[in-house]
């Protein structure tokens, strides 16, 4: 950590900020130059981020070196963690090819769109069973009910499956039923829900929030290995900004970014991302070649009567299109799936 | 609302359309443009919404008309709506002036700002006892015994006291020990929390998040009206942005724009706006000026030793002074507290 | 153009609307809802968005439906348009990859690299000699100088060059020596200076505002348009943002987002989109998988000692390695360069 | 200036480090960590800044500690600079009050306006002569005759003028006519217009960007401090954000955040920042509670036939209301006008 002090701060002030550098069992380094005194503290930085040290009087800036996540990172572990949903690994060179409707609405559907996209190339069937959405007026999905649906649908198809959870009170319940987790983007710093789910073995798709940094991304996920659970899938999302012809902006080097700084796998979501299908498809094949380990896309064999964001969903015909085109992109960058 | 379909749409994709809007039982209304035909939709705004009638071949656009909220909208209630919290009247030209620490350390540290404060003119005591915080590494804060301390210092000082709740299983523990509920910014879309809430009586100050519309606020309001708490002071409290010489971007003209388009009081947060101590007094002055129903500001006597976020905290004779100039603005403005 | 009237709208006030639509020789098409009334405007659109129609009391809402750009829209050419830089097509097909040092420094520093690129598969030529510098104490280009060095190095290897302007009085210069003009992020709303280059009929690279919508630049290219010079290819470079791990957010969905609503070709900047060269291979290749019609890439033989951007250029072994593997994906998609 | 060095740097990058230190003629200072090298640079740190010491392999990260803009500093004057336009003083506790129509479209018009705000208290009238508009097929200003218009109702009225200047080739033209130079947000980095009105002693209003920082905005008043006149007053006018409910983000902090920078002044623009009449009164009042050296406010007698932004504009007897709350505001604070 470094400690840069205003120009002209007081002797005092200077002793002072010795002090309490002493008194938290660390050593300072000071470098004076012509304008400004800069002190590098060396010793735990974890116990200094913890400490107000930019309210001590004369302190300009206080620059932190080292990264807050320790077991997300990538000094952690250098090889590339492969968390495995029911038989189906991802990361370290395996895409998860994820795919289903936004909300479970009935056994038919599901059905219908299961055996669909399970012979285009998905290996994890998604549906959401209690669902976060802006309007209290709007559908908020079948809840137990659905989870039967889609356990079933997806012990048929031979998937595993994966769904939303909201609540910290329904994990076990949804842990009954799930292979994966889902967090969604409007509670990746839900920290109670974080560490609830940190405490079971199941793996976790943690979806970036709509104005979290990938730092912050990175500090959610640590929340979830802290409680002892080492199988979180990242997913880029899109983030909110001020272009308004699409629902979010994709940040595609997300991808890399986060591969320098971490072990974990991270997939993208172009349907949420964009919210357009005409934009899907495109986004679909960049993520693969910007090095994700999978893609995330709803697919609904009738958009325009699903109860939660039809008007994004992918009919089956086009996705078995789309996953064409990735497979001979998996195939060039030397991914499995 | 409006539908617009895209140029070169069939007749038979027409046709589908308009026969969606009438098994919908609401009523075209078609006007054929040289380029576009536009169809606009008449009857319950609210079951389109729920509708993904984008998802139909050959619409371009739908555009709603009315907004989504009902019960925080201005056309619900011309009159500005007043919360009681405890005995202090908040909105309707009655100003919430809420100060205290970041978190509940200590019986001894709170009960000296405590008694500062009051003398300075705040008029609810805020604390909190379960912290979220970035990293799981970070203090997380007293819980049960902070809730404890928080009400004895605010019966002590005679103020009601505010706390935030993170997880809706609190809901119950907390209610017993606080005079309002305060959601964070980050929890600001925790549906279930929200619905919690939302079944109790006391007020709710609920915080924007961190890159929600004011459109999403209201919505997040709705959720907690809906259930039947009408109770809720909505609190602006900066947003990301790409300025990185501050924590937040403070959106001022959220202010006016929320009491055009809602009867609920809404207060300003300059601490977390803008994380930095030099910014905040004139922040609190402009945020009074603008038509703010309150301010809240963080305040603590030794900002370098708390436990959480010192360095954006006022020291109580800055925070005297600030609350002078308050009321002389107050006084301009014709509020009282 | 939709014009919605607020709720409580009276008579007289619904009159004066009515009778300005006349006035501008436009057809109102009535719908009165139960809440709100709406009106269908039908005639020339860019007249009417022209006129402050918001303006008018009574008046909550006014939904234009037309693009406000005619020459740069899809409607305008069905066709791909394809862009001729010297002898290098652009668009339709043929993919731009332009790579050179962020600013020409010397005959023999811009000789090497230029030599190396075009071996690795560049076709057009980068080099600044007018450069825009956030501080007036930085390298401001070597002017003239560096424009001779450009053109002299550009034929020695057979490639066009592309250089950016800043000020109008430069384009007769410029003119002279390039092959293409760069308009930079920072003048993409310079509309003089885009009048200037519309004047000319040598090819426009026009690049992305640091916070233009995607509207924004395709009206700035309509401003290229309507001088006469039909060439413009667009670029991509990122967008600022909260996330402040990279320089900027490279907004990869803009590329099929502006082939769906324009003809023109765009390519992608990945250097300035990220400035950092550990992203940049991986977000070149996600380029091209998403449609894109080029790539621009800053590479530099010595960063460390380059006098503008050296941090984000690649070294051009790397340069050579990531061109492996952009002609493999450029094959796959069906592209030539 | 501050080089962290990655953990498992080698010894050999680390002395090639040291040695480029040395070559640019500065002292590193050393401090060996646990996991991390930290080296503080000291020498004149502008000399450092326009290295790119990044690029060397084994550094991690480059702290500058310095701030890049000198003469805009607050450093280089403690004293709030006062700008003097004709014979109105801005900055020091001193406001300015400009006010006028968005673009000057007739002599009787302007007429009619100046006449009206001069006696609500406006001590500065402004008006385009030359439009920056988004499309090229919107009214572009009346160019001469527009300044010749300006300059004798302001005369008329005794009232400097400000327009603005767009194209580096106006400057003479415009410096003939008016008070002060406006540059508009689209041109706060059109680097050859700042060199261009720096050469003049004509004062100059300096918009912030878009999706500038404040720390952009002070760099390119640099740029005109720079070039030898000193006569800058910069202006917020909002920023670029995802709220979609009003037409710029109103970043009101950045007057305080402006002030503890640089001696130089600053007004706001709350007619841009917020373009909708309903919020622009109590976004004047903020600006003057938060600090700022003056306020810029459209005003036009009839807004639905004006040919430029009618639609944000107040009416006269809306503006002598607000300009009464202001004087108020002004006595409260300290402040001459």
């Amino acid at each position: 950590m470094i400690i840069v002090l205003k120009p002209g701060t007081t002797d005092a002030e200077f002793d002072h900020v010795i002090e309490r550098i002493h008194q938290l069992g660390l050593k300072p380094h000071i470098s004076k130059g012509e304008h400004r005194t800069i002190i590098g503290v060396i010793g735990d930085e974890s116990k200094m981020q913890a400490q107000p040290l930019q309210a001590i009087a004369g302190v300009e800036q206080v620059l932190p070196i080292m990264k807050p996540f320790k077991l997300a990172s990538r000094e952690f572990a250098k090889k590339d963690t492969i968390v495995e949903v029911g038989k189906v690994k991802v990361g370290g060179g395996h895409l998860a090819m994820i795919a289903g409707p936004c909300a479970v609405e009935s056994r038919e559907i599901l059905d219908e769109i299961a055996g669909s996209i399970k012979k285009s190339g998905a290996n994890i069937l998604r549906g959401g069973a209690f669902k976060p959405r802006t309007s209290p007026y709007s559908f908020q999905g079948l809840g137990e009910d659905g989870l039967k649906i889609l356990r079933e649908i997806g012990d048929k198809h031979d998937m595993p499956v994966v769904t939303e959870v909201m609540d910290p009170r329904q994990v076990p319940l949804i842990e009954r039923y799930t292979d994966m987790f889902q967090i969604g983007a409007r509670n990746m710093q839900n920290f109670d829900l974080l560490k609830e789910v940190g405490q079971s073995q199941k793996p976790v798709l943690l979806k970036r929030g709509m104005s979290a940094t990938v730092k912050d991304l990175l500090m959610s996920a640590e929340y979830v290995l802290a409680e002892g659970n080492p199988n979180v899938v990242l997913c880029e999302r899109g983030v909110r900004s001020f272009e308004d012809s699409r629902r979010n902006m994709l940040d595609m080097s997300a991808v890399p970014n986060v591969k320098g700084m971490s072990h974990l796998p991270i997939i993208v979501d172009p349907s949420h991302a964009t919210g357009r299908p005409d934009l899907i498809p495109s986004m679909a094949y960049a993520s693969v070649a910007a090095g994700a380990d999978g893609v995330h896309i709803e697919v609904h064999s009738c958009p325009e009567k699903a109860l939660s964001d039809g008007p994004q969903a992918l009919l089956p015909p086009k996705y078995a299109e789309v996953m064409k085109q990735i497979r001979k992109l998996a195939e060039m960058f030397g991914k499995k799936y």
